[in-house]
């Protein structure tokens, strides 16, 4: 039975212990399959217009970047479940081998290989990446658009040139959380908090945004170290959130915590319930494991919570999700 | 020997006979060493300045966006020199197991790996990634910046936040190709016709721009197949462009091709001699296998050949070189 | 339409025309499934009994040992045909770091990892390798044997300790051959001729052998580089020697090609018929790209063809195949 | 400071405080730089000769086999350190794309792929994979034979054919052990004990035999979990056992534990102090986390301690170790 605050998701409506009758109810809400037309295979990134990226190139005033990339290494918060490592980094050749004669005239050359899971760090969940009864993004069999061969329909490269436009930080963590700025393990963000949130720092979150929540957990592990970071409990989104997601047209929608939504789950043995919905019913992009914290002190600092973001994932061939280093340019 | 015309290296006062003496020179013209200091760990990005990203969120003017990356998967060009192959990309779950049970209330995930050299695809060369008689970046030891460790010093990581301001485009295919657009292989391209390209589309290239140069030579490889794409080849950068890279200050640039210079290169026995002087003593970026193609037709269209440029390296710690989806923004 | 003589598969009563036909004959005729029970999971290694180990110690004389397996380095054959590459090795540390003083009294270290594929170089087919019309060894479902998650039912680690016993060299090369031993491309091995050749040698095929078929195609790849040896045209056994193979009782065969069979197959527009009958049907272990050439040598030398085999894949969970050095010892 | 009983390396006369000397006394005893040529690369192998092999097969009485090898997966005892993970095994197709209709005839393929450390599971350390004072094997400066290609000159190829003969089973756990037949953690087996177990077993070890040291730890994780296994406290040979190694001149020695010493070291501030003897010094095959338990029971069931072992590495060009999977026959 969760540990995790229910009154949420009863307020809502839902059964705690019902978690496959509370997916339907909110599918039944916010399903958008057909919405743009049957061969859609960008969901909410549809949201994300080239109007929103004058809006957001609207935003740099200062020219300042972030990197909200957390690191690519052996010292990351994976330990193997779902086979889930972390990544893999080796040289080919080095700076000891570039006196070694293999090439004229001197020049040396150092070259090296990664093998990594694409979920491993700072990610995007593509449309591929989570189904519903066997369904995917707008309507479609699971198990005709993702076999062995990789996800034939949605893979990240469709997605390749759209992820630019105006990012909104939400940051839940200095506004609801301790005076560290940090949200405990198992806090659910409701949908009136999202709404707080930017009443309080004064931004509008507006359709097509790339919505950034900081909760502050992975401020708090690099205190702490990782802990049960990689799936473990976790402040996120509430499943009732599921509506503001839908009504607010948000494009996007990225986290610092490993899994976006709450851990655990507001429900008794459940798994991401809100992944289940989001992903194949509102064709939402879930950005995971993103370092917001440089960029929220920054915003603290002066009062501004919007910026240009771009958050380009690897134009890997039928993949499902992506490695990223998202850019905000404030 | 070279096939490759050598008249502008003769012109510059080189000898073709002679690379090591060629590099020499040039790095006596253009070295940056200890320019940004002993510590210095990046290079030209130094010159990509936050008022160039002001002066990049100018160049958005329809929102169009533009992904300048080329796919990562089995059909790309490697064929294992340096053992460099193409990526590998497997699936740890699919569609076809959605419906498998082990997770609760109908929720199924498809997850993927990949192996890939960072070198395989469209790319940045890190400082890391080339050294002159042994010397790195900034003047120093190779041996002691990357071990079998990684780059302990300028690993790609510490560029992480810095690749985002103002693109230009330099269509050296379409101002000096043939009737598609298309430079043919072991076309150098100089300095003074850099300077032509720009002046012909009416764009100033200024201090801390990220140049991307098109030579179309990708674009023929989509009709004729990869070939020698990969080391093979190809129109590129003249080795007497180094002066020119020097003096306009541009913070990175980048081309369609696998090497950024002609190749074969301009000298008898030789490899990459730009490189060579380009990364370890300018401290530039090198852009590789970018897709520039769609791209050059808007700018081709409407006359506008600046834009915002995005390109952000993975964040792998240690890394020489980084695999990268650029979005151009209009 | 094949290239390869049908006069065997036409005197077999088969039609070039129609493998899927020859497939369902031969099965009708060969198949085990419930040979040895319906939860079998080793199929011909059934055959392979202690008996059998007792009988290959027996034919241990001079203690002289072969490895028989081919290098697995970035030089092999592989081309990138269903993702598979030749295997990846990269260093984790070098001899160049063992004075880097991470570790105490003066000791160092090297460590090293590997990507390949399973089926890059000398290797067994495991029984969840090859599928007749999606059914897998036994009659199973494939479907339900070999998921996302490796094959569940039949994974080579299954068959760890098994693969011991006597082994028995056809030299097809020697006895069929030109001047050096080597069988053209295309040329089918028939079921006489593998008779022949035991008859000529003066070696009996008994049941329970691993049968070790020579070619000399892969001799030839060591003068005439790899060309189409992964996949391309090969000498190989005939789709008619399946009733050999099941008549036989063999518990293993391997050959110095890609394929076992002979390539173009036999048929037109066909992809490895005796594959399809040996491993599901059959249950047949095949060993692909073995190094047969310095053992055959010494049997020439001495006129003995059979010895003491071991061929131990790796005890990979859930593995359809496994990369293998397999040692004879005579 | 080591937790271990120092008491054996006191009474051998060394200084527990002083690792460094301890290793160069040791070494001034039993280096065998030389021993077979300043050219030589298989080191303690040569010791294991045809005649070997004879002596070996002879032991073949029962033809029962038993495979070694831990298990190939994810759920083994890595968790990052030194960058080793467990191995990642993926599919590059399934059973479930059997019916895809790729290939024609009804024939349905599975392919599949790995990533590991050669350090992962059961294993051989090669003879490039531990230096002293940066000498490898015969003397060799480590920098010259280990770079990042790989082992040039002592790669694990060059031993492909030689790890075959006779076997001998030292089963410390039952001889030494607790009721379950299991040495506790940080027991130092000493050369006294290894010549009690044979007196006891009544076996002979003969120069050029594989000793197995059987110390119980693997079978405590079956019951308890890997815990620290891959590194942690664990029983083991005592450093003062390397004169035992060399006066006995087994050609290897391989144990159920992670790293064939007793962890902690029975030093100060050390680590794998007998490696650093044994392998650069002695030339001397190490075996990692084997699994001796079921070769075990059967040899105290009939008194017989010997056997036909093959434990063939895989022959992968200048790597410093390989995954095996030893067979044992009886």
């Amino acid at each position: 039975m969760t540990s995790t605050d229910t009154s949420a998701v009863v307020a809502a409506g839902y059964d705690p212990a019902k978690p496959e009758e509370a997916v339907a109810a909110a599918v039944a809400r916010v399903s958008r399959w057909g919405r743009w037309g049957a061969d859609d295979v960008l969901g909410s990134l549809n949201l994300l217009t080239p109007a929103k990226r004058l809006e957001g190139a609207a935003c740099v005033r200062t020219g300042t970047t972030f990197s909200l990339s957390q690191a690519f290494d052996m010292d990351g918060p994976q330990s193997g479940w779902r086979r889930r490592t972390n990544p893999v980094h080796t040289m080919l050749d080095t700076g000891r081998e570039a006196l070694d004669g293999v090439f004229p005239h001197g020049i040396g050359g150092a070259d090296d290989v990664i093998a990594m899971p694409l979920q491993c760090s700072t990610q995007w969940d593509g449309l591929g990446h989570i189904f519903d009864h066997g369904k995917a993004w707008n309507g479609r069999e699971a198990a005709d658009v993702v076999t062995s061969g990789g996800d034939a329909v949605t893979g990240i490269e469709t997605a390749a040139a759209h992820l630019a436009g105006r990012g909104v930080l939400l940051d839940a963590g200095r506004v609801l959380g301790d005076d560290r700025g940090e949200l405990p393990d198992s806090y659910p963000i409701t949908a009136e908090e999202l709404d707080e949130i930017a009443r309080v720092q004064g931004v509008e979150v507006r359709p097509g945004d790339i919505v950034c929540v900081r909760t502050g957990q992975y401020a708090r592990t690099r205190r702490e170290g990782w802990g049960g970071y990689a799936g473990g409990p976790a402040p996120g989104l509430s499943f009732t959130t599921l509506d503001w997601l839908h009504d607010s047209d948000v494009a996007a929608i990225a986290t610092d915590t490993w899994g976006v939504e709450v851990r655990p789950n507001e429900f008794e043995v459940a798994f991401q319930p809100l992944h289940q919905v989001a992903i194949p019913h509102l064709g939402l992009f879930l950005g995971e494991m993103w370092d917001l914290d440089g960029l929220a002190a920054h915003c603290a600092a002066d009062g501004r919570y919007d910026f240009f973001l771009t958050a380009a994932p690897l134009r890997i061939t039928g993949a499902v999700g992506s490695p990223v280093n998202p850019i905000a340019v404030r």
